[in-house]
């Protein structure tokens, strides 16, 4: 696990060791062949990978060097979130063009360590090189949950509820924006559910905690496809009421999001789960409303029902970031 | 953690399936939103994570996709070697061009595995991408020591023993040949420790559970950086005997290689450790030759002592791969 990037390594070390949190869990850090650190007590581990690509993930043009950090470990944090763990360390793995200023990558990690701040998980380790043309991290969690109780894709039976935390397709709204228009500058604020994504922790511990959810997945591909994930794995179907969807508001003025995005569109980072009818969900968890929009079908087809009654085949779309 | 490349994910899916040793400790494998392990009772877990980027690490035209597998996985392993641990199971992040054939990934994919394969490794995720130009992997080792007794690069005490296993320049000697002519076919079987490092996993181990290592640190970037690494974080300086250091033997006819690939060629992927004077190091650790070549002093420079009693500074060169 060398960071062979001298400069980089000392700024990622004085960073990382200036926060107080870091000391429970991560018994040893960045500087040596391998990070050592302490698993809770009954807990098993988790381990979630995934790359953030310019061009793929992220356009320097549209987004802050603060802001493409922060998304690229929210990316990760959501993974843990929807097994209803807690995150333990994460690794940054980063190949950067030589020609790109200190600067970005300052900012970069900035925006990546702002999150992780606010979750207190410390930074552990990685690895850096030097990429011929794009940036490419490369962003690895390390989790736990209480033995055999992270909420995995595969436990949806026929008949349980589906529900979504927050309103869908935020972030999609922002890719549309930009793609009618690549010159224009949004705001932050404007879309924040694209710029600075929460990942959903406090949700997903709550419903393993609580023994709530039967099965469960973050919104990273859209709800069609991610949907779909979670039939795949538990061998079922789903029937889903597109009025019930919640659309995200966002833009300037604000105003909710078509159908489409908010069935289709990706990288919101809310979390899907299922639930036995016999289960209470609550309306709100960790400050975020929850909405069944749905049931789990012995049927295997997803099955998409209208405000007058008729159902269509939903066919998951997959999200495709920036490509056309 | 997605695989989004859906050919790629049903082919690692179904290889990685077919090993009959990874139910142990994945819970859970590829198809859920992370991995779930079970660290062993007791033990702390280790993470490391190693980029493997083409033209940096390796070059299509010089190495088959099995032996380009094969070391992306070995730089993991072996820093899970040196610190004495466990591997308990890997993930494997592959950016790959659009252009790329099937049969290279199948290839890379078969040379990572089998290496995997021979230490019961199961693979239990990673991410795919499209990436713009070259082939980029990013390899994730999770592993495991028991509480308090990783070995670390920061435990070496003035007076110490310095001790290598095998010999070394061995893979360096691989690239000189390569860099000389570079339209040469090398046979891997005359540049083994180029083509196929074996890490050092079982003599590790050993060094961990018999209490014998001070420090320890695996040899991927050579002699010179990686024992300046351990005196950095011990806080120490060495003298290493020139004429103590075992040479590895490599090429068609086989020859010792020169001192200056011994000393500074990387990518041996031997352990480098300490040892207190009181410990009987043994003459051979898990069918390895274990060398003592010199000592860890008090005074910070490190020093290399020669046949006739001369002292030099020893400079750390740092390996480059293949940059120039």
């Amino acid at each position: 696990m060398p960071l062979p990037e001298k400069s980089l390594i000392a700024a990622l070390r004085r960073k990382a060791s200036r926060t107080a949190w870091q000391t429970k869990r991560l018994i040893t850090g960045i500087g040596d062949d391998c990070a050592v650190l302490q698993i809770p007590r009954g807990h098993q581990a988790l381990v979630t990978t995934d790359f953030s690509l310019e061009g793929v993930h992220f356009r320097r043009e549209w987004d802050s060097p603060e802001e493409i950090g922060w998304r690229c470990l929210a990316r990760g944090l959501s993974d843990i979130a929807a097994m209803g763990g807690e995150p333990v360390a994460i690794f940054l793995s980063l190949a950067l063009p030589a020609k790109l200023p200190q600067r970005w990558v300052n900012g970069f990690v900035r925006g990546l360590l702002d999150l992780a701040s606010e979750f207190r998980v410390p930074l552990a380790g990685g690895d850096t090189a030097q990429s011929p043309a794009d940036i490419l991290a490369d962003i690895v969690v390390l989790g736990s949950a209480p033995k055999g109780r992270a909420i995995l894709r595969s436990g949806a039976r026929p008949g349980d509820g589906i529900y979504v935390t927050g309103a869908l397709g935020g972030s999609a709204a922002a890719i549309a924006a930009l793609r009618g228009n690549p010159k224009v500058k949004l705001r932050s604020g404007d879309f924040a559910r694209h710029f600075r994504p929460e990942p959903r922790l406090n949700a997903g511990r709550f419903l393993r905690e609580h023994r709530i959810a039967s099965a469960m997945i973050d919104l990273s591909d859209g709800l069609s496809t991610d949907l779909a994930h979670i039939c795949e794995e538990s061998g079922v179907g789903a029937q889903v009421e597109s009025q019930a969807i919640p659309r995200a508001v966002a833009g300037r003025p604000p105003r909710a999001v078509d159908l489409t995005l908010a069935l289709h569109g990706g990288e919101d980072y809310e979390l899907l789960f299922t639930a036995p009818l016999v289960k209470r969900v609550p309306a709100q968890i960790a400050g975020l409303t929850v909405t069944r929009i749905g049931q789990v079908t012995r049927a295997k087809p997803l099955v998409l029902t209208d405000d007058h009654g008729r159902s269509t085949k939903l066919t998951p779309l997959g999200w495709e970031h920036f490509r056309p």
